[in-house]
């Protein structure tokens, strides 16, 4: 797709070198695009200077460097707009869609009914896909993975040795972001980066994890996922972390080593949990937190000893107002005020 | 089935017009009840007027116009027994099966392997169903609707134009509705309504939306859904809402326009959430409440302002104590019954 | 494998009898085991007599009884790396794989569009099997079930008369149980018990039920569970109990009769909910506690009443800040340290 034609697409204004006739292929993060690849800025004070053939940038980001630029208003919905023309979804199947295509290098027989896989896919040697697998194109899964039945493996997924997946888990859905137009209509950001799940590292059943928006999603070699987990775009995890049933995280959370999540867990957005963070049973991190190493609970997350002190202290309340009301007393003063708690 | 054997199934009453040898062939709410069907009344100051052939009625309920009713004491529970032996399920596979029914009318060619399609469904223009997908009997998909594999789509549920369904989501279950019988058993509650999809709606992976019970549920136009959500019988939610991942919203609650939901969020049943509220993280609105427009969170929710005060003054009880004990102290007044607070 | 291989294998201690020939098959717990199977004690005021070929015990534990043992430091570790060994996991499906297995009993032609039936597993009379449907090796699925499109029911699990399981239900899956070796990595602790469904549950849709680790994970006569519950391994829940929509109940928690659990609630580990118990939704309760027959609610639970006091009070702390203030002034002492609580 030509620049010029993205700029009137968005109905932005081209400038820098000017060259309309570049063309782009895909979009990218700014940090990584590269020739071929359509990035954007979002605030005035970023700095546009990258690799990427064209950026799309606010109408008041001072242009420094050399390179394409569309002007627009809104940048970030501009490069929604022109992301989904560039990945409009081909038609996928068709008349004639053998199970396991043809060019994807299967390594193992032990591979259940029903199964499929996409092109330019791999599965190594002493692999186990179980029945009802799903396998889309170019995704990579290496020697000694297990994955039990009915899973779903997205396009592009790279799973590593010895993993095993348990039944039902979805892995490398889209992320769950959105911008709004105009009008008011959610349009997706893309959601074109992948997921990489490294070595040993087992995930229960019906879980959930996106693939990054732009970039990775990542989960750290020997971690362990329980049963109902959902991870959203763009987060990384370290090693040997354990994450309890039904926790989830936001997007672009980043997880040290050994680190422990309880059950029912929910880490928001870009929060950094340090290695070795204990998080007790149904705690939230509020968003752009740093936990550091030690033991955590509560809505929101406070050091556990301080949750507990803060627990019995509440439990005191009722003690704490009839101290109160005996002062009052003793004093002559009206009660009434601290009497209506309870209505 | 006749209406005397009804009557006898229940061991009820047969009055008004009390004619037996009526027919009904399902069940219905009594709003939208037509002839054939049975409806029921469930309080003593109910009114049972309707375009039912039938209606069960509590016995102190008086009956002022005409038609079939039948009198018992547990109406829920009859209309329960009534409507489980009206709905008995017929053999569906039978030995001959073929994976997409002759009767169904399928647009596109843009389908996966190992797909089942149920008879009298349509699945539109420009529709992509991926792999291992099913699709019940008399659904509706609308065009270029993209389903991703292993989707369940159950009987009857209408999906518009432009949708995105996840891998793994489950579309139009049973909800979760039971009546206790005489011996404590939980009978299910007829799960016989449906589900609409309205346009342009994008779930993520591995959610259930259950069916309306009697009625619909329905999922406005423009709405986006993460991960891993629950949406139960009866709720309606209007036009570009998001709902973050692992949120639940329980039975017959009525969700605005705008509404953004945030993530581990529980909505009870019968709630409404007018236009444009915003509920935060791991929030909970119980039962029957009304949210208005604005920012809201807590466990039960409060407006935002609020709920941070009164974080900070829970974090406060203890220089709170630290105050009335010195007062105590001024005072000459004994400390005990303050200082037990963190027993 | 004989148990020398084992004793060097976990670099341990062979003694008692001592004959290092003796085969061991299997694993299991120690007060089930039987002839062919090791098994450990993990503390070392534990009691190792049992009908176990082989027992790992801890240095210090006195052995009294007759026997084969081998001594390590951590029994807990040099079971599960045993395990590991003894249950290594053949190839499952190979070139030739039918999707019905010719030693499979099936008795309903009620059977969906590929749908795979492992060896030795056997169907009753009047089940309905949903298309797609994954059921592994040795499961017993009993008279007149339904089971929706796209579960998965793994080896050995018991589902019984009557019962209705929902699309992308996970039956059997492995507990979300770990041990660290010295290196730090988790190893899997064997997930080789099973899971018993009794007759008349209703189970939603996308639940994952853990089989026992050991021993099994049992759900009671006529229970009914809503969409995305999680259930760990070798929990015990009793009849008629309701379970609503996104709760958890974490490992070896055991529940009562007719006990209800509203949405989105945590049960912890060890822990006993009494028959009659009702726990409102989004509660927690912490580990190896015990809540009797009542009304539960809150983080964690409190008698409801209990509950519904302490909300009232904390929604009070400012009125008796105020207080305090008000006495303060009277007394003409100083308010900063009570102020500064909004901070």
């Amino acid at each position: 797709m030509k620049i010029r034609d993205i700029a009137e697409l968005v109905s932005g204004e081209l400038i820098g070198d000017g060259d309309g006739d570049v063309e782009v292929e895909r979009v990218a993060k700014l940090s990584t695009a590269a020739n071929g690849e359509l990035a954007f800025v979002d605030r005035a004070d970023g700095d546009p200077a990258s690799e990427a053939s064209c950026v799309i940038v606010p109408m008041d980001l001072e242009i420094a460097s050399q390179g394409n630029y569309i002007r627009v208003r809104n940048p970030k919905l501009a490069f929604t707009i022109a992301a989904k023309k560039l990945n409009s979804r081909e038609p996928r199947y068709g008349e004639s869609r053998p199970a396991i295509a043809g060019s994807a290098d299967v390594r193992t027989v032990n591979i259940g009914n029903f199964v499929t896989v996409g092109e330019d896919s791999s599965i190594g040697e002493g692999c186990e896909i179980g029945d009802g697998v799903r396998i889309g194109r170019g995704v990579t899964v290496k020697e000694n993975t297990l994955i039990y039945p009915n899973c779903v493996i997205y396009d592009g997924v790279e799973i590593g040795r010895g993993c095993v997946i348990h039944a039902g888990t979805v892995l490398g859905s889209d992320g769950f972001g959105y911008v709004r137009d105009e009008n008011g209509e959610h349009l997706q950001f893309p959601q074109v980066g992948t997921l990489v799940i490294e070595n040993n590292v087992e995930i229960g059943a019906n879980c959930t994890i996106d693939r990054g928006s732009l970039g990775e999603t990542r989960i750290g070699e020997g971690t362990k996922i329980d049963n109902l987990v959902h991870i959203a775009h763009n987060v990384e995890i370290g090693k040997r972390v354990l994450i309890a049933g039904q926790s989830g995280i936001a997007g672009s959370s980043t997880i040290g080593d050994d680190v422990v999540i309880a059950g029912q867990v929910g880490i928001s957005d870009h929060v950094r949990i340090e290695s070795g963070a204990v998080i007790g049973a149904k705690s939230v991190v509020f968003p752009n937190k740093v936990i550091k190493k030690g033991l955590w609970s509560g809505i929101p997350v406070q050091p556990m000893d301080e949750y507990k002190t803060q627990l019995a202290q509440v439990r005191g309340i009722g003690r704490l107002r009839e101290s109160v009301k005996r002062i009052q007393k003793h004093l002559g003063l009206e009660t009434s005020s601290t009497d209506d708690t309870e209505r």
